[in-house]
């Protein structure tokens, strides 16, 4: 950030007053630019048959980490909420229509000025097709994971997390809220 | 958003590849210049004793809702955790010190392009003190809360979830995770 977004006026660099952190601040028109991290918001689509639950993946078509896999999810947008931003990018990504049930983890990436939201989700059919950002798009029961070929650190808790609770589930517990810290 | 905060450049408006929205794109340096919604932290900061619970109230010294109550909290800044940012604001606004436990709520603001987050906190001490953006720093018991005098709806929903939970608990329930869109 090195000009005003407002005047175009170059910026400097100073500690507004009642502030106690740098900030970027127009000469000009007094005009302070604070800068705060984004949210990720994804889905954990989920299609059950028999006794096998299987999870919709994409594989990226886009950098970073092109050609790895990744759970649905993108940069949540103004004027929506964080639930109908899962919904979107399920739809955008993996052309696929999901019910959004439960917020099941949220985790911190300080390092890149970035919070991860996870949901859970069930697929309404299996009519996924790839979206311009992903080259394939498939759903993996637990087995089938391509853990080495995960695109990001947060999708393999995020899935690690879901299986685990899956287990419990088994023996009569429920979905838990997740948060992590990936202070790296 | 009028000027390239990387050039200086007059902005334009206009929709980006593998884009459906339109976005404030750069015709000099050619940079996407994205808005996204940011995040508020805030504690719910209670002090046990003996049969009673108490929950510290802000009195804003700052607009907007100048002179209403609040819980403490403000805009989560880069390079911190969510639980990080709680703890921060809470010792900016009231002076206090907290051990932060669970997140409880979630809520979503899209008019504001706002997410606000929740955690459950336990005051270390009552060594509380207005800071430089507050008025006045007190504990409230429920029957004291200024429920007509608190500076945001979320505030409001916060409380009210807050007191339901303990309500539960007192039956053997345990605090829920609460989340709520707030559409208008
Ligand atoms: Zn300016
Ligand atoms: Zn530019």
């Amino acid at each position: 950030m090195k000009f005003c977004s407002h005047c175009g006026h170059a910026l400097t660099i100073g500690i507004p007053p009642l502030d106690n952190m740098p900030r970027h601040i127009c000469p000009n028109c007094h005009m302070i630019h604070y800068e705060n991290p984004k949210i990720v918001v994804c889905s954990i689509p989920t299609w059950e048959t028999e006794n096998e639950t299987s999870i919709l993946l994409c594989r990226r078509a886009i950098t970073p980490r092109h050609g790895f896999w990744t759970l649905p999810g993108g940069f949540m947008e103004n004027d929506e909420t964080t639930e109908q931003a899962a919904r979107r990018e399920t739809k955008e990504e993996a052309g696929a229509d999901v019910r959004i049930s439960n917020l099941f983890s949220l985790m911190n990436l300080p390092v890149y000025h970035q919070v991860h939201l996870f949901y859970l989700a069930q697929l309404e059919n299996t009519n996924f097709a790839p979206g311009e950002e992903s080259l394939e798009t498939r759903l993996f029961t637990e087995k089938e994971i391509p853990w080495d070929q995960l695109a990001f650190s947060t999708i393999k808790y995020a899935l690690k997390f879901y299986f685990e609770d899956r287990k419990k589930i088994q023996n009569g517990g429920n979905f838990g809220f997740h948060t992590l810290d990936l202070t790296k």
